[in-house]
């Protein structure tokens, strides 16, 4: 199963991490869903991706629609709009992986903080919500702003796929290598999810310390 | 304030991190005092570390003595005996830098995972039970087998620092930076350490997958 023969879908695919993902991935020449919660909206950036890239391998239509028409679907949604979102789609994602990329932090006068999450993560919660999904999390630390910007060629970032099920943590870790400068590197099991996406609130601090946009490298692999 | 004039205490320092840590700041020439416990185990890890690297500036005590005698404390004891070991040094650890490296984890078939801490992270902890003293976090994730280990010449990892008190981790990335190979960033306010403490997990998870000493290094800074 490779990532190259299959439709990615993303759910949230209209806001900035989301558009940066299928941005990149469109321009790799995947085959692409972007789901909004209005249809009309997600075949827009859709169009929008389709001039960017030059891509024909790009649609657009509503988070229901590309949960069910997706292989792979991708949860970039924002943390207030998670399990409402992912509720409904217990279904439409059942046997399918799922990356969630959605990182709970609160922000306040101090900046960014993790936000308490009771079932430990958020893609705990998800896999509480799809429990016939193959869940995974990904993602959670790539800079939209890179991934964005069509001057920047290479993304300098690894990104930490964590899940239970090895092959499916597998072909994420090859999705994310269809993104120039990035390496896939597995990164602990899914009860090991909550530090990974708190730790976004680290390197948001690290870019206003730094003006930077911070990634992460992991040495010795 | 340079570190290279202050005498670094490490408690738990005839621990793996601790011994490692205090190896190589002797190395780089640093006044160091070894803590345990015991004194006679704090003198003989001081007296092993005099041979290892010819310093004549490292002494060893107990704990409370290394506590009262050093201008930096590092907190490298096992999580079982951190709040045991701090709590009775609230007085002379007041108005010194303090930096917790421990990582709160339980073990089991599984693996590794983040312990539930009420306070909400170790050093968060540290920061209840010693109010007065300037409180910092750092070193969770430098692999104690590189550190203890004569043939690696350069530990190639950035070392987060998280604290409130901006002179605080300037000075302890300084310290970081002793070590042949380190940066130290900094990483966040004490509200974001327990992410950075529990990711210790992530890391041994690559490590086991990978047969690796993982670090991390963060880009575009």
């Amino acid at each position: 199963m490779s990532v190259r023969d299959l439709t990615i879908g993303v759910l949230g695919g209209t806001g900035p991490q989301g558009r940066g993902l299928a941005y990149r991935w469109a321009k790799a020449g995947l085959s692409v869903l972007i789901g909004s919660r209005d249809a009309a909206r997600g075949e827009a950036a859709a169009a929008e991706l389709r001039s960017a890239t030059g891509s024909d391998s790009v649609g657009g239509a509503d988070n229901t629609e590309v949960a069910a028409r997706a292989d792979i679907v991708v949860v970039a949604v924002p943390w207030d709009a998670h399990a409402a979102t992912l509720g409904p789609l217990r279904e439409a994602l059942a046997d399918k992986i799922v990356v969630d990329c959605v990182n709970p932090l609160g922000f306040d006068k101090k900046g960014p903080y993790q936000l308490e999450v009771p079932e430990g993560s958020a893609v705990e919660q998800a896999a509480m919500l799809l429990p016939e999904a193959r869940m995974t999390a990904a993602f959670h630390h790539v800079s939209a702003v890179l991934l964005v910007d069509v001057e920047v060629e290479k993304v300098d970032t690894d990104v930490l796929v964590l899940g239970d099920d090895r092959e499916a943590t597998d072909v994420v870790r090859e999705l994310a290598e269809q993104i120039p400068g990035v390496r896939g590197i597995y990164g602990g099991r899914l009860r090991n999810a909550g530090q990974v996406e708190a730790f976004t609130a680290n390197l948001i601090a690290i870019n206003r310390r730094y003006k930077a946009h911070a990634g992460i490298r992991i040495t010795d692999v």
